[in-house]
């Protein structure tokens, strides 16, 4: 097996599907191996607290505590103060659990206390016995903006939850004048292989490459990407009506490696999904709601990635 | 029934004695007579949550949703966030119920929105159909901080749960640059009756009468008081103790009266615990656990506060 050093390869990550993959990545690899670079651009607040969806998901999934269906919160987690606040008249658009909030609670009062988001999910990942090195892209906020046909703008997780992405996207925007970590950045510089995982490529992977020195970075390295899209369809969330609002492409594999463009050196579809490009495009099985098919499929991306190196 | 007038009593009151001889007064004297000005010196955040242990019982008692024998939080509370907290490393030495955070929740964000203590109180008391008016004592921190004989200063719920009260008062100190509200100076300046409930003197009084022109305004005012102390014992809290501790006389309806010493026309203690004093004394069963209890002494204490006015 390759990819054994300290560091060796570093998964760019955002919601389900990158979580799957990197629990998948972080099976197949030796300690240390691994460094996953997690989008913040879903961050918002709520009730007056720092809610980080796409580090959280990730955090809960390598601890063994994520649902195998839904894709958000824990698995058992109860709503006690959720309903107590809707029964005082809180909308109950979020569905926070009690057990999640304890993350939230612990992540804003070290915030306040003046520890940066790197230092914070360090401290949350080891109070959640997950040893993984997971790296917010940033320190800084940088809140991805859905602008709708409508013309209103709205904040990620507003347009996702509370709308239920019903709205129709005209643009995505990454605001706030925000920079990759020095952590982060070190990790891309010292990477023999980057991964971009399954995510929502204009949600969850944009804010990452977006940042000054990512894209640069990514591009002077060996990289694969695997499909969010299977057979036409998004595996989670909202991308198959995307990609024709943004693109004007119809919803495939082929889209989203045409999105990454010169970036990737092998992207990974589904049996089936294949298509013609530039770079090598491999076929095996993507679907990885179970934890042995995610450790299969990270174990063929690094055979894959050996070869292609 | 005199004191019908809006805003014809104002009830000073901290923790749980106080807390449900104002349930009492509040079925006792129609809609909109009664204020309550609660002390605000045990306020402290925890979990960066602003938490206000004096206004939160006296709202869940006059909500119903108090316990009878407990004198923190809500009946039938579940404790899901804190054990998920403890789980991941909190020492759990304050018990954080989930439908008690609900109100923390709400108070700390409004707070951060800009809003005063007064304006979030009425708004929490709106969410929990509390009617009556509650007035914390001032908008601005003025923490309560216990001196141990041991040389050691703590904030009040420190020593009080933190310690279990274990630690030899030296003195009791009020703390921060606060002023009463306008409101509670207005409640003051309008009252017929003022009632200092049977709540601690030194913890749960003193911080309100502390506060610039309350205690003149006080002075001014037929006033009339209920023994925290029944039989040398205190009702609830760390009284009985203190009481030596910071006057050296033994625990007492007697001491605290003269703790109050000018302020008082009346005082009211439990049977068999009436003393000669230049003000009236008055012997009645002031034990009020249960409801039917809390109105009785209520309508007493408005029928004694008649005959004295």
């Amino acid at each position: 097996m390759s990819f054994e050093r300290s560091g060796a390869v570093v998964a760019l990550a955002g919601g389900v599907g990158g979580a799957r993959l990197v629990d998948g990545l972080d099976r197949a690899l030796p300690d240390g191996a691994l460094s996953v670079v997690v989008n913040t651009g879903d961050d918002f607040r709520h009730w007056g607290l720092h809610i980080s969806p796409d580090l959280d998901t990730i955090m809960y999934t390598l601890a063994g505590l994520a649902p195998e269906e839904r894709g958000w919160g824990i698995e058992g987690d109860t709503f006690e103060v959720l309903e107590e606040r809707k029964r005082r008249g809180d909308a109950g658009w979020f569905q926070l659990g009690d057990r999640d909030l304890a993350t939230h609670l612990s992540r804003t009062a070290a915030l306040a206390g003046g520890e940066s988001m790197t230092d914070v999910t360090e401290l949350l990942s080891r109070s959640l016995s997950v040893s993984r090195r997971l790296l917010p892209m940033s320190d800084q906020p940088r809140p991805t903006l859905v602008v709708t046909k409508g013309g209103e703008t709205l904040e990620f997780q507003q347009w996702l939850v509370r709308t239920q992405a019903s709205l129709p996207v005209a643009a995505i925007e990454h605001a706030g004048d925000a920079k990759a970590t020095p952590e982060v950045l070190d990790a891309l510089e010292r990477a023999e292989l980057v991964v971009l995982c399954p995510s929502n490529p204009y949600v969850s992977i944009d804010p990452i490459l977006s940042l000054e020195g990512v894209r640069e970075a990514v591009l002077n390295k060996p990289t694969l990407g695997v499909s969010p899209i299977v057979r036409g369809s998004a595996v989670k969330g909202p991308l198959a009506t995307m990609i024709p609002e943004l693109s004007g492409k119809e919803p495939s594999a082929r889209a989203v490696a045409e999105h990454y463009g010169e970036l990737l050196d092998a992207f990974v579809v589904q049996d089936g999904d294949r298509f013609d490009a530039a770079f090598r495009v491999f076929e095996t099985n993507i679907l990885i709601r179970k934890r042995e098919d995610r450790v299969r499929l990270a174990s063929e991306l690094l055979q894959l990635a050996a070869e292609i190196r």
